[in-house]
């Protein structure tokens, strides 16, 4: 499978096209933004660190019987995944309150959750990725009543088998953003990365961040708390 | 039944004890506030003609077998009513896309919704009643999720029950908040006013404003247009 045309370069990811219509190379960036586009950073191997890490994650997604866009890893940056119509949705799941949630309704950062929280958010730049409800996403067109229903289904069997999967290696899933999307055939999908770019990933010993607010919050050794994600993922296999 | 002690003091409205500890007076004072009372100001009569709008609204949902609060019409500006435990949440319908929708998501005043679009805010003046959804009112405390069905059940009825009421008088109902609370009974129940302050409403002709919007958008005239409403809604009687 040839990787041809560059379709979309993302502020962490490019898409290209290949020889077949419905697959895309999803290839890992070295780049790190925050506060939508605001803030912007290289690290080095942060491409490779993200695109191992999410090929892990996808490979127990799927074993757990998740449909998802993966096909499989080509290189240590690129995964060959089928091209998807990704629904213009972040959908977040919190199991513990933080980030933007606990600023929002004055929640004391670490807060567990007494219920499972799942949020969407309208994927709009220049909007600034909006918090919406179910009603905003059908009037926007961003998804309908039914298609919202069985992306909320694969958020929760995402959320229950992620949470495993990070406890077994000692680390609180905090909360996390994932994307959808429908392919060809018309089925809804699991798409985009899963890695600590867009998961709050907690040491479950010391609270430890491990994950982007390293960035976010300027802590430091960012890609020591990745390399230490991937090499505790690694003890599973 | 006696008026006793001041119990709440609202931005436009005042509740006082009375004999029965199940029971309030609502009083309606000639406040107006906008941008969570940012900004200020009294207009004469303006507590009259929300206590005659929420009588005859109030009138027509009871007729309709909406459960509410509301006892009896007093005086012009005081009404008995059931003592709730409010929920603090906003209850939002839009039939049509203005104010912060718009403005949150990018599209044009007076675009009509091709669903009901139902939102809830976390009354909370410190955050500035932030918009949530169900998963934070449960987090937060606010109301359970058989209590949130139940409000957006009502909510739908008093929309379509609202909608129709305009309707005969030549008015768009474009969006509306209402509030609910718990009675000492158990039952869940509207609360608080509906009126010009409240709720959107266009001249079915025209699209002139006849609600709250003249005073936040100094459109002058803001009596002018709760008179208008009022006197259009007595010739349903
Ligand atoms: N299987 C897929 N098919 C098509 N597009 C995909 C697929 N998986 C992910 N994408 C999209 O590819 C892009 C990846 O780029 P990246 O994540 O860097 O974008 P971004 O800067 O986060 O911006 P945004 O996510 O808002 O588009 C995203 O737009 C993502 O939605
Ligand atoms: N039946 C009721 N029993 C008890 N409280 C009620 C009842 N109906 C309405 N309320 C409450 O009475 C208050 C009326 O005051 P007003 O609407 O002026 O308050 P406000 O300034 O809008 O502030 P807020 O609504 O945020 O409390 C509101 O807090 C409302 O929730
Ligand atoms: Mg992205
Ligand atoms: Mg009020």
């Amino acid at each position: 499978m040839e990787k041809k045309e560059l379709l979309y370069e993302g502020k962490a990811k490019q898409v290209y096209a290949t020889d077949d219509e419905n697959i895309i190379v999803m290839h890992f960036k070295d780049d790190a933004t925050a506060g939508n586009g605001a803030k912007h950073a290289q690290f080095a191997h942060k491409g490779e660190l993200n695109c191992a890490i999410t090929t892990l994650i996808y490979e127990r997604l799927i074993k757990a019987g998740i449909p998802t866009h993966y096909i499989k890893t080509l290189n240590s940056t690129d995964q060959l995944c089928k091209k998807v119509h990704i629904f213009p949705l972040e959908v977040i799941v919190r199991n513990i309150i933080a980030g933007s949630m606990a600023k929002r309704l004055g929640i004391p950062e670490g807060t567990p959750a007494k219920n499972t929280i799942f949020e969407i958010c309208y994927k709009d730049d220049a909007l600034g990725d909006p918090l919406i409800n179910d009603h905003h996403a059908v009037a926007v067109g961003a998804a309908t009543y039914e298609e919202l229903a069985t992306i909320y289904d694969l958020t929760g069997k995402v959320n229950k088998e992620l949470q495993a999967m990070f406890k077994e290696v000692g680390v609180k899933l905090v909360d996390f953003k994932v994307e959808f999307g429908r392919t060809s055939d018309g089925e809804i999908v699991l798409a985009d990365e899963i890695s600590p770019d867009c998961c709050r990933l907690w040491d479950a010993e010391t609270n430890d961040k491990l994950d982007k607010d390293r960035f976010r919050r300027d802590l430091g050794d960012v890609m020591g708390a990745y390399v230490e994600i991937l090499n505790r993922l690694k003890t599973l296999k």
